[in-house]
């Protein structure tokens, strides 16, 4: 695709860099920066600098924040002593949609992938463990996904807490409310046969 | 969606101006924006500056160009006798594509749409006379989009053009190649069926 000048060729290419982004989505972006105002333009661009500035990472829970504490962790109205240990920062978000979770997370920065080379040093699990040694902690939820890196995390924190008095959980698997049995794939259904709950 | 932190927030909402993008679409974007390093954060925002700045409009054909005259038409080997008719600059891209066409370009800029308030006077029809009258002008295929506005404006440009001694053509509308005649429109089959040629 050589045959847009310059300027318009590498914004292209800039956009494809974005997730899911390909060729013809580039032009039709590429395009439409081309047709907003100068103002526009400039405004779309400081942003993309701002947010890189002005997004830091929370000292306590490595969460994405503007501060350096998150309003998360500095809210007196959250419950500190139960942690929702989750692989990214957006699922920080995520978290928070489910009404009722009082508590405050703890942000690992990705799942153990050892084939990937991102073992516990690369993830904030030391700082975990300091903040269970240290604080109040009294129960972990663990939220890492339903994937085998995910699993592995979540079984590796079970073994490295267990000397402490807290509680640790993990999420429940099972079938999605609003799913059907029918299309469920048979690990899922497997995971909810063994979580089944008694109901008398 | 007030959950996010102002920076983000933006960064959302910036990327939800593109076409076609959604509020989902616009996180994951923002989020692989906060991924990537600083320095590719800035050079993705100065490619959006610098597109805006250093792509001008040809001031021949109106097409878009790095130079006051684009390279179509500071070409010595194109055919500047022949000169197709676009309603935008995307469109020149997709005729290039086109092989076998050497002749120029004309970028009206849109097309007439009356409802839209969009009169000959907004579109470049001024300047694409004044190329007829004073150019080397033999023949304009006109290259407008088959609806409605792009009619009216082939019919509008046909209309007052009509005193030069020029060709004038517009491109064949029909079936698509490859295309299913089971799956055609109406609309499309009548103007196929209007335009056949005769095979012997």
């Amino acid at each position: 695709m050589a045959e847009y000048i310059l300027p318009i060729q590498r914004l292209i290419d800039e956009f494809r860099k974005l997730p899911g982004v390909g060729g013809k989505t580039a032009v039709r972006y590429a395009f439409s920066v081309l047709n907003m105002s100068e103002e526009e333009a400039l405004r779309f661009s400081e942003t993309i600098v701002g947010a890189k500035r002005d997004v830091k990472k929370c000292s306590v829970c490595f969460g994405l924040s503007e501060n350096d504490i998150c309003d998360i962790c500095s809210s007196e109205r959250r419950d500190h002593s139960t942690v929702c240990v989750v692989e990214s920062p957006k699922d920080v978000i995520v978290m928070e949609k489910v009404r009722g979770f009082r508590g405050v997370y703890h942000v690992l920065g990705g799942a153990l992938a050892p084939l990937d080379n991102i073992t516990p040093a690369d993830l904030t699990i030391k700082e975990l463990v300091e903040r269970v040694r240290t604080g109040e902690i009294k129960e972990l939820i663990i939220a890492t996904n339903p994937t085998p890196s995910g699993d592995t995390t979540a079984s590796y924190l079970a073994r490295i807490l267990e000397e402490y008095d807290i509680e640790i959980s993990r999420l429940a698997y099972g079938i999605p409310v609003g799913g059907d049995i029918e299309y469920a794939d048979e690990v899922t259904l497997y995971r909810a046969m063994e979580g089944r709950r008694t109901l008398k």
